[in-house]
């Protein structure tokens, strides 16, 4: 081959071929590159040549974007979601009692006798292991919940709209740290805050969010990133923001004053009080963006203990699913890793909106929470860039001089990269009824990925030469 | 001269030596010297050489992190500060009507006319002329005031208390942004507020507080500095925060529901609420650390818009002074550097005691009120190492990896190495009644720390030789 000009040379992988060019002066372009994840190549050559993928990311991007998030009410799971007495959502993918791990099972038997469908927790077992109770899937109802984010019908729940379309998103009320039902906890004094959060909370609630009006949740998760929240296991921020707009309506409501206090008290005192905001915000936003034919985006990671699941725009209501991790992290107490779960919670719907692991950077403070480093959690910022489709025009976090955050995850790049999104969470006990005993790092399992885009392709229409 | 083994190479200065010595493969050890401020070599000798010096300082380092700051109570300045209706202090070191800038005479003559003493601002001045009135400094009673800093007898301030000591230190309510006395303005809309501040602002918080107990400033300061505040510029996790803790009581305080809903608006719509609260926290934590024999500590850094000066704990009551520079930042509307005064106000106390400028790493999004970039941030608070005596125990950096606030500054170390502290500012407009016209970054004037060495120098014993 005769070249005619000075060639240009760009090198991948190995460091060995950049080098030795370099000893003889040649000037190399190195790219970070990796071969795609074994056995996708062909699917992926098929995705990335749907003509009508372009557009549609486009479209995702844009609709996950548009969506505002307003709290417009607070509500029973009854009326807001028509949940009976034996209905029960849960946290991620599908899933059946036999599969149910210990913190969702805990949770379940803590709901059914909190609805009264058995006389204690230990009791409820047999309406599961008989059937005579339905399981659901939160998000099949545009509901999220943290950790097994069982909802049922008694509890409360925050309605958040999109008031450009109408559409709805919700979400239990936050009960706190430790022994709480989300982690599989069902002693009596669970249940006991549950009943006050249902029959004192909720209607106080109720009357301030309808006092103050829509209370514009992305203005607060816009503020809550420059103010050290990443707005998944940190929401310090966030829950004053909320305080400072209800507590003057939860004070004029004319409750009984001992009711309102406690209510200020109990919601002051849960830094994690907004996180059940951030959610359903994170989830009308996604929501927006599911079903476009031929886009790629992921609108839904979410765990139910079990199966770590993800939902893509372009393949309909599909979930693909892999075994939950169990997370790296901090432990409470005497807690280790043969205490924890594998991963659990609709939470990671945070994540899919380019917040919690996606925005360590701009809450550095919660490596004291997660565990790893400062310079970790600006590396994880950083890297999930590779595997998104835009920057946040919102989220933007000051100390990588205002670059927005990365937001919508792109199926393909994750199997081209082989980078997973990175999640931070909490982690339940793996005993039914023992509660958090930590928090930490995780990641999908890497074959929900292929799984997705294996459908994509199956969707795709055939190439040209086919 | 007969070297035995390896020897081993320190260079300093030009960087020519080090590329030499490095060309012939000799490992070198780079330090970043610089020869001291010129002029000052023998009295830094004396200061360095004062066998009290290293205790001294470390007692002062000691009562300044060891000070705590209580919100105790609110009340008029008169009672507080045993002021008549013709005294008035000021921000910085003491100054008379003839050389004081627009700005502090704006605001002397806003109070003067708040106080009844002169029937409008515009008629106030000939008491000013004429000595009919008492002018001094905030710092002489006690107390700090934000830019212009004037305190008169009617109204309200902050009392923050040290329960070890007993100590006590004052200071005023902030009236907001924009056209405020503390920035010169006196127009009829900022004598009005000022008093709605003194009728109905200043008694509900009395209330508060005295139905609250003691709120601990410094925790609050502590958790700021992890929510994006550096406490001078940006307070506005600590305004939350403070709302958290006084809302429910300003809401019980069975004043009129009206009163309630503006004083908590005012508060709430005030992100620099907090600024006043600060300010009196660190005065208190400096002025526990003054007027220890051989101390180089710096206890004060304070300017009234004509003069810069500084403390130094060694040396008494001392001023030294030097002409207050004009920040370099950005600018509100139309307003450019002309119409910028000289640098005023007490709140260099938060720089003084750690925060402020010194704290912009744990403020990045600050640069977007004052000015620089990112980069910038955290490349001033890193600088202020090498000028203070200690790193904060309770505040700390999480993106420096949790490294504690650079504070107490060495007046020998900032001789000895030309570096000036870091100061964030309000700009106030150079024309009496102007009100704020920006924000920005400024310096003392070089020369006041070789004047607090002489002082030093002076009181030191003599040298061994001497």
């Amino acid at each position: 081959m005769r070249v005619d000009s000075e060639p240009r040379l760009v090198t991948a992988g190995a460091e060995l071929f950049a080098d030795a060019l370099r000893a003889q002066a040649v000037p190399v372009t190195p790219v970070d590159w990796r071969p795609p994840t074994a056995g996708t190549e062909d699917e992926l050559v098929r995705v990335l040549a749907d003509p009508r993928r372009t557009e549609a990311n486009a479209s995702a991007v844009r609709r996950m974007l548009d969506s505002a998030a307003h709290l417009v009410d607070v509500v029973p799971a009854a009326d807001a979601l028509g949940l009976g007495p034996t209905d029960f959502l849960h946290a991620g993918p599908p899933i059946g009692w036999e599969r149910a791990s210990g913190p969702l099972r805990g949770a379940l038997l803590g709901a059914a006798a909190l609805e009264g469908a058995a006389d204690s927790p230990e009791a409820a077992e047999p309406l599961f292991t008989s059937g005579g109770v339905t399981l659901d899937s939160c998000h099949h109802h545009g509901a999220v919940g943290p950790m097994a984010g069982v909802v049922s019908a008694s509890m409360w729940v925050f309605v958040v709209e999109d008031p450009a379309t109408g559409r709805r998103s919700y979400c239990s009320l936050n009960e706190g740290l430790g022994k709480v039902l989300r982690y599989g906890a069902y002693s009596p004094e669970v249940l006991d805050r549950l009943r006050w959060m249902s029959r004192v909370l909720g209607p106080l609630l109720q009357t301030a969010v309808r006092a103050h009006g829509p209370v514009d949740l992305k203005a607060i998760l816009a503020q809550m990133v420059q103010m050290g929240d990443e707005a998944h296991n940190r929401n310090r921020a966030g829950t004053l923001m909320l305080l400072r707009e209800l507590l003057p309506h939860l004070i004029d409501s004319g409750a009984p004053s001992g009711d309102v206090a406690e209510a200020g008290r109990f919601v002051a005192g849960n830094d994690h009080f907004f996180l059940n905001l951030g959610m359903p915000a994170c989830k009308l936003a996604l929501d927006a963006a599911r079903g476009i034919p031929g886009s790629t985006m992921v609108v839904a990671m979410a765990r139910n203990g079990t199966d770590f699941g993800i939902q893509v725009s372009g393949t309909g209501d599909s979930w693909f699913t892999g075994p939950a991790q169990v997370p790296d992290g901090l432990y409470l107490g005497d807690y280790g890793p043969d205490d924890a779960n594998p991963d659990i919670g609709d939470s990671a719907i945070t994540e899919t909106a380019g917040l919690g692991g996606f925005a360590m950077a701009a809450a550095p403070a919660i490596v004291r929470f997660v565990g790893g480093t400062v310079a970790d959690a600006l590396a994880n910022t950083r890297r999930m860039y590779e595997i998104t489709l835009a920057e946040h025009p919102m989220f933007s976090v000051p100390v990588l001089d205002f670059r927005g955050l990365p937001c919508g995850i792109d199926t393909t790049l994750v199997v081209r990269t082989g980078i997973l999104p990175q999640i931070n969470t909490g982690m339940a006990g793996r005993i039914a009824g023992t509660g958090q005993v930590g928090a930490g790092l995780v990641t999908p399992p890497a074959e929900v990925f292929p799984a997705a885009l294996h459908a994509l392709a199956a969707a795709a229409p055939p190439l040209p030469d086919e």
